[in-house]
């Protein structure tokens, strides 16, 4: 009885447990009511705990809203960190990345609405995309562009516009899980997150980066082309038109 | 005076022109506030109009907002069909298309915030989307599935999985007016609707998806390599893995 009464009441010997049943019904509140509709009674209430505990924790609703973007962010920024650390060569780097960013969405079907809420709200009042942009957009961006970069310098991968091609990349890892998800659960019936339709359209991503990055491959011995441009100018913003 | 006040009011002998006037208002206001925050007092205000004009043209606020998708993705579609229905070849036809689409997103900046918002609210009431996905997104898919279809039995294009790669390649054109263009502009301050950006943009999608779509070309007399597949194969999802 006293441990049913305890765990109700999240008391502060078991704080970390708490402070994740609090942010795991805060995700799905959010997600399904937006910032603007989430009510932190629900919150507490399908948490099972006091909302003085709550308000003890997060502070207020706003509080509780940009802790759940960083749990959103910080799990995605360390399943693609765990990705890049892999001492591989740059092409199959580049596929560990891939699959690992395109897993880790898969697996939290209610992040996407988080952060598309995040990007709507942004247009009106823009510090909150601008602490996320900073603290986990573009570090993660400077990452992806450096293994890009050296897979160029290594003449595996094509010399792309690093700085346009990374966030291109990236959408269409997200892209499923943002428009293509809710159009096939509404038009089809079917489950986007079934097994088959995730490893179908995983492959298809990566067949589509990887058709899109990987310079030709050539025979062994053969010569590699000759490069016209040299290696710093893949990353500067002139290579417009290039292959109108 | 007899002129201002009638244009003041909307008369019915200029119903045209009173419509778009609201339209117009409309999209800022939705763009801004949301379904939920839009206000048709401030929508007639700014288009210099009676309310009782709006809500005679379009009933109520859900009607007047289910217009203002119309509006967008009428404008979405004839300027696809316009590139499609060109007579060239498939490669052509396709960087036609890809331009199509993503100067007319560039030209309407507004638009990807009201459909933002649309897929949001389709997460609770899944009606809305759902009649533009039958309305617009299927017949649009249908239309770009033939093309490529038609490009892979030509062999200008690689045998892709054309399920998935539509709406891929449709996510590498629009991302950047959804995902990029507000963090570049919190993040830098630039303005992502600036010429030169979108003009760099524009080419980095161009080589995104002829890269990841074009087969590699061949000189003149050579022979075409053989297909391992036979070209309907092409549309079923049954390619995964191919590229590992």
């Amino acid at each position: 009885m006293t441990m049913i009464s305890k765990s109700r009441l999240g008391t502060r010997a078991q704080p970390e447990q708490s402070r994740a049943a609090i942010l795991k019904a805060a995700v799905a509140e959010f997600a399904r009511e937006g910032v603007a509709g989430a009510r932190t009674d629900s919150i507490a209430r399908s948490a099972g705990l006091n909302k003085a505990l709550l308000y003890y924790y997060f502070k207020d609703k706003e509080g509780l809203y940009q802790a759940v973007l960083d749990e959103v962010f910080s799990g995605v920024r360390i399943a693609i960190q765990n990705a890049l650390d892999q001492d591989l060569p740059p092409r199959e780097r580049l596929k560990a990345y891939v699959e690992a960013h395109f897993n880790y969405i898969a697996s939290k079907p209610l992040f996407p609405r988080v952060v598309q809420a995040e990007f709507l709200r942004s247009y009106r009042s823009p510090a909150g995309l601008e602490r996320l942009a900073k603290r986990y957009f573009l570090p993660i961006f400077a990452q992806l562009s450096a293994l890009l970069e050296e897979g160029i310098r290594r003449r595996e991968f094509r010399p792309v516009n690093v700085m346009h091609f990374t966030p291109l990349m990236v959408s269409v890892i997200v892209s499923y899980f943002i428009t293509a998800a809710p159009v096939i659960t509404i038009v089809t019936g079917a489950d986007p997150f079934a097994p088959e339709l995730l490893s179908e359209r995983r492959a298809a991503v990566l067949d589509f980066i990887t058709a899109a990055l990987f310079a030709p491959k050539t025979s062994p011995g053969e010569r590699l082309p000759a490069r016209h441009e040299p290696a710093p100018h893949a990353t500067t913003p002139t290579q417009k038109g290039e292959r109108k």
